[in-house]
C-alpha cells in the first residue's frame, strides 16, 4: 500500500495534502482536452503541421467525413488554433484555407509528445513509421521535460505549487 | 493561396508529395489518441502523476462517476499504462491500487505539454493555476522540442521522413 510515494510529482505547500484539494475545471490539462481531446481534432492539427491548408485535403488525409471535418475545423477556428482565410485561383470561385495561428503552432510539443509515446509503445516497428530530425543539423528530434537551467526533469523531480497567492 | 509553405514540417523523400500518401492508422498520434484521447483518461493519468493510487481517490479527484472511473482505469490497465496491485490494511479486506508502469510514466511529456499549452492559452490567470519547478534546482519546468544536439526545434525545422525502407 502506498499513498503518493516516490513515483509521483512533488506537491508543494498547500497542495501537499491531496485530500484537501482537487484540480477542478481550472486545470489546464482539463481545458486543453476540452479543445483538442478528440482524435479527429488532434489529427486535423497534425495535418496542419504537415502543411495541409485546404478543406478537402483535411477530410481525406484524416480519413473523416466532410461533415465531421467541417464541424471540427470550425471548432478549431472558434477556439483560435486555426484561421480561415479566403483565396482564389484564376478562373475559380473564392475558397477558404485554414492556417495555423500562434496558438495552433504552440500545440506542436503536445502533438509530437503523443507521437513519440505512440512510437515507443504502440507502433508496429521500433521507433514508429516516421523519423523526425532537425532540418538544420540532421540530429533526431525528441520532446523533453527540462528546467530552465537545462536539466532533464523526470516525474519525481517535478515540483508543483500554486502559481499565485489564492484570492480566498 | 498556399499549399504547404514555410509554416509547416519539412516532408522528406517520398513524403514530399503530400497527395501521394496519408498517415493512416499506423500514425502514432492516431494510436496514442485511441488510448488516451478522452478527457477522463488523460485526467486519470494526471492523477496518477500527482500520486493518486486508490480507486475512490481517482473518481473523486477527476470528478467522474465510479462507473466511468472503473471503465477507464480498466482500459488504462489493459493498455499497459497502469497496473492494478493488491494491498491490505490491518483489519481491512484486500483492496487494489493503481500504479504507474514505464508506459504510463512516459506519458508525462505529453500531459505536461498539454498543461503548458492550456496555461498559455486557456487559463484564467497568466501562467495558469500551477507552477512547475525542478525539485533539484528550483528552475521552472517546460516541455521542449529539441534535437539530440541540443537545439530547440521550431515547427518549420522539423524534418519528417520514412523511418525505414518500405517493404513494398
Amino acid at each position: 500500500m502506498t499513498e503518493a510515494g516516490a513515483d509521483a510529482i512533488v506537491l508543494e505547500g498547500r497542495l501537499a495534502d491531496r485530500s484537501a484539494w482537487s484540480a477542478g475545471d481550472q486545470c489546464s490539462i482539463h481545458r486543453a482536452m476540452q479543445v483538442v481531446g478528440t482524435r479527429s481534432a488532434m489529427l486535423l492539427m497534425r495535418e496542419a503541421f504537415y502543411g495541409t491548408r485546404r478543406f478537402d485535403d483535411f477530410a481525406v488525409r484524416v480519413g473523416i467525413t466532410e461533415a465531421i471535418a467541417a464541424q471540427r475545423l470550425r471548432e478549431l477556428v472558434d477556439a483560435g488554433l486555426l484561421e480561415r482565410t479566403p483565396y482564389r485561383e484564376p478562373g475559380q470561385r473564392t475558397r477558404h484555407e485554414y492556417r495555423l495561428t500562434d496558438m495552433g503552432r504552440d500545440l506542436v510539443p503536445a502533438t509530437l509528445a503523443l507521437m513519440q509515446w505512440g512510437d515507443r509503445y504502440l507502433a508496429d516497428q521500433p521507433g514508429g513509421p516516421l523519423r523526425l530530425r532537425h532540418a538544420g543539423c540532421g540530429a533526431d528530434v525528441a520532446v523533453e521535460v527540462r528546467c530552465a537551467d537545462g536539466h532533464p526533469v523526470p516525474l519525481d523531480e517535478v515540483s508543483v505549487g500554486v502559481n499565485r497567492p489564492a484570492r480566498d
